[in-house]
């Protein structure tokens, strides 16, 4: 059986660890602060750094919160790159810049090791579930040896392509969801500001092409007023971040994303960082001086 | 069984008044330039003017083009309003300003008669397989008498609420449509030109919470540049100029339905008027100078 190491045990990886633990994997532990007693009760093994952790395992997984921290717990002191050797497989699972992941999977190959990028969705609720999609980018047979570890994590698994592929494919979702939430926001503002019942339309809307998860779960929301996370406005920012600089780098203008990020950015001027995305509705809810529900 | 006028007989009336003759509806009939010869031999009786037909008929469906051709139908020179009388019904099922519609239906109340605003999606493929989904305002009654004969040519009826709130539910499906085709459009956009295959991408987002009907039919006709319409440009920017004048009237800044008329502008000032509505991703890569599926 494979020896894993997972650095960062935060909401995300904690259960994810777990789920890997449970399965009977050796398990080398390391995060900022204290690795959670639980893992170490349940056979996992505290170590002290990064090195430490992949001079232990075969499959390296990280799971911390952007890029600067991949960056230092693979090319820091004490990281990854210190004591990991030919073999052996770096997977970061965290969501981070596609153009810095293409520039890791190098560095990380120069050492004669392997690299997959593996981002997330489904958020904490997934990460105890088991239930994560996973969007991989690397090598077909690192992929396959690393796909027994993804089953107990997640259930829908895609290899979309080389290195950097997991990443942009997570950026194209959260570009999606982001954008798809605003639609659902103007739509429903507008039918509520004319005089219709706000939950009529929605549910005449689910009958038709317009439907989607998204006007389902957070049209819903949106006139229920429960904007309780969920999915954090602060996060969602962070990721649009990715989308908006990655598409600077590239030569693309994504002007709907842009719009998207200021909505996001104004919620958070008005203390709403931990709102669930969906509250980006309360932007446009501010500019027209109209909440959805209200009466016209 | 209620006698029943139709006017506007053209590519969508056409085949939603046949199906109501088919159903054995004597039907008085009327629309710019000839009736079709087809609804005559299936016993449809031609009229010369929208005042005849309402002369006749109980309930008289209209389906024309836009806001002012409903007005002429209605209250211009031998028009409906020349002859409605008490008891009878205006069914309009063409897509026009919500505005403009509280007004119309306050106008054939003051006449004794009753209005209801129907609306439809699904285009003439729909309108020919009688699967449209029709969007309607009115008083419930008046729903209940005049859902027979929604019956004949859609699947999808919902009454969501007073005179008006039919077309806007169809203007918020126009929005949520279109600004769900712009989001899959700088998804894709950006995975491509960063190096992924838009196709696995397309595949791997389809299992999560970014799904939708429109990413499934969109986003294959923007990686197989596909764009035969399907539903043209034209109309879709027919539909946000709704959309925008009823956000005015009523007070409201939708941003990203601005911005997405914006784009179909673009298409239309390169002779993209009559393109399918997913062919909006062309502006966005005109501004990036890149299309899906090109090597980056």
């Amino acid at each position: 059986m494979e020896k894993i190491g997972f650095i960062g045990l935060g909401i995300m990886g904690t259960p994810m660890a777990g789920h890997l633990i449970a399965a009977g994997y050796p398990a080398y532990l390391h995060t900022v602060g204290e690795v959670p007693p639980s893992l170490v009760a349940a056979g996992g093994i505290a170590c002290r750094s990064a090195a430490e952790v992949a001079a232990q395992a075969d499959i390296v997984i990280i799971m911390v919160p952007d890029t600067p921290h991949v960056e230092a717990v693979l090319f820091g002191e004490n990281g990854v790159a210190e004591s990991i050797s030919a073999g052996k497989v770096v997977v970061d699972m965290s969501s981070i810049s596609p153009v810095a992941t293409q520039e890791f999977a190098q560095k990380i190959e120069a050492l004669g090791a392997d690299y997959i990028d593996a981002p997330v969705s489904g958020g904490d609720v997934g990460a105890k579930a088991a239930s994560l999609t996973i969007m991989c980018g690397g090598k077909d047979s690192v992929f396959e040896r690393v796909r027994p570890l993804f089953e107990k994590m997640g259930k829908n698994i895609t290899l979309v392509g080389e290195a950097g592929a997991g990443q942009i494919t997570k950026v194209a979702n959260q570009i999606i969801v982001a954008l798809t939430i605003e639609a659902v926001g103007e739509a429903l503002l507008l039918a509520s500001k004319a005089g219709a019942d706000p939950a009529r339309v929605r549910q005449a809307l689910m009958g038709g092409f317009a439907n989607s998860r998204i006007l389902e779960v957070h049209g819903e929301r949106m006139i229920k007023r429960n904007f309780a996370p969920g999915f954090r406005i602060a996060l969602h920012q962070k990721d649009l971040n990715l989308a908006l600089s990655t598409a600077r780098t590239l030569g693309l203008s994504l002007p709907n994303t842009a719009t998207c990020q200021e909505l996001f950015n104004s919620c958070a001027a008005r203390g709403g960082d931990a709102w669930d995305h969906s509250g980006m509705v309360r932007a446009l809810e501010l500019m027209a001086n109209f909440e959805i529900g209200q009466s016209a």
